[in-house]
């Protein structure tokens, strides 16, 4: 990772965790339940799609507080479905980033509960955002409710759920992904454009770039689970294979794989040379998503 | 119930439900998820949240589109919450209104989806719906998100977790029935007041009738559960007894909870009295309401 983005991430993180943590603990609620949320928001991830907010915001017009709170917005959408997936009846997962996860904690009613009151909060949040016009706000509102939804997040898990069952072809493969994660990642990316009042030809490039950063996180991913060790990865690696789960590798071998993740990463830095700002931040993050090792 | 009330139930039932479908149908995603989600929001119910968004609106502009649209979107976030309220880690029912539940004939884990779909849906549809002003969807989409949330009806369903495990008194099991069941009626009143730009003082009057109307609700479900058969409700009758839950006529002895229905009853018509446009449909609510057998 280079030197500028270590220092952004120092630099962020910690502002939009402290959004993040003080959304939930202005609630006026059962604690319990707060505790719960708070407990899976702690429980730490690279942060990287509400980083994506912030930079975009800060490639644009320089910082914006209102990027701070879209991107809490973001992770919270994003650990409200964690905590759902790692439920028995979905993965069935004991352990995330080292802790147990909310179920094990909370019980599974609770665990429920935490992230269907997560989910509602986003919206309201986004709502009643400070400095920020009532039309965008109402753009955000409409845009996370498509990307986290049966359009988006949601819509892509259902169709991970199906494909488990058969062998699918690489279409079917990148229209999970597309939706299971890059829907999310794409309001990340987009979101940032809305704040910043980008045009339209801005948008669609970053759109664009969000598309094809988005798969090529998700194929790093799979090449990781193959040759990376657990230890690197915090989680067991090889899972993939031994479940017999749709992969890239798994449907183009590990040398084409890297083949496609060089292609998207080179698409994605195509769509930024038609932005006229300055987006080196935006391909230090590619060059990050494509060679990191967790 | 009077003759008017039932014209306005057949009249308006029918287009909230289409609504309702509508944009569920209109989702592109994945078909088994729809399917899942109109299954739930088929299997009927008295649709009486929406019903007051369009008798508030009816009350004093005359009828309004975006009073169907907000009626389906309340209907929705009910619906979510049922279909989560049912899962085995929950209240682990199989059957609700003579049909199986959701998880029983698509599974828990399409379950959790379809309500975490039907959450995020809700937030979308008010944000982009036409013909209201920018302001008055962002304070629905706000009011909406305070209202199913933490600091409503899933901030009630933690509380009455909570409150399972011991004996309540009168002001905790009010709290409980507040928030659980309260807080989105009370959004389906007031809501009608945003659409129609009611005054503060007439929306501060709607909201005194709903907080009263909600939990006049909540004790005749208490007496029904007492006084009523199984056939008439639709469901096991005497399983508050049986499981020795806190409830009025537990609290109060079954003549006491008539007593505080009564005293809910005439503070919720006391509450219209404040309003200067003809309020008698509101009333024949109430009076449905606290003399209604299922």
């Amino acid at each position: 990772m280079s030197e500028r983005l270590q220092q952004f991430i120092a630099q962020h993180v910690p502002t939009i965790e402290s959004h993040m943590y003080e959304l939930v603990k202005e609630i006026r609620g059962p604690e319990m339940l707060k505790e719960s949320m708070l407990y899976s928001l702690e429980a730490g991830g690279k942060r990287i799609r509400p980083l994506f907010v912030v930079a975009v915001c800060d490639m644009f017009n320089g910082l914006q507080p209102a990027s701070y709170t879209v991107g809490a917005t973001i992770e919270m959408i994003h650990t409200y479905s964690l905590i759902h997936d790692d439920l028995p009846c979905m993965d069935d997962d004991d352990m995330r980033r080292g802790k147990p996860t909310n179920h094990i904690v909370y019980g599974e009613a609770l665990a429920v509960l935490a992230g269907d009151a997560l989910n509602s909060l986003c919206f309201g949040v986004l709502a009643r955002m400070p400095n920020v016009s009532a039309e965008q706000r109402l753009e955000l509102v409409h845009m996370l409710s498509e990307g986290a939804g049966a359009e988006g997040m949601v819509g892509g898990q259902v169709l991970d759920m199906e494909g488990e069952k058969r062998q699918l072809n690489l279409a079917e493969l990148e229209n999970i992904h597309i939706n299971k994660t890059g829907a999310l990642l794409r309001f990340s990316i987009e979101a940032g454009a809305v704040l910043c009042n980008a045009s339209q030809e801005e948008r669609e490039a970053l759109v664009d770039y969000a598309h094809h950063i988005g798969l090529a996180f998700q194929i790093q991913d799979d090449i990781l689970d193959i040759e990376g060790t657990s230890e690197q990865l915090g989680k067991t690696a090889g899972k993939d294979v031994e479940s017999d789960k749709s992969t890239y590798p798994a449907l183009l071998t590990i040398d084409g794989a890297k083949q496609k993740l060089e292609e998207h990463y080179k698409l994605a830095l195509a769509a930024l040379d038609c932005l006229t700002v300055d987006s080196t931040l935006l391909r230090e993050f590619a060059n990050y998503i494509i060679s990191r090792s967790n």
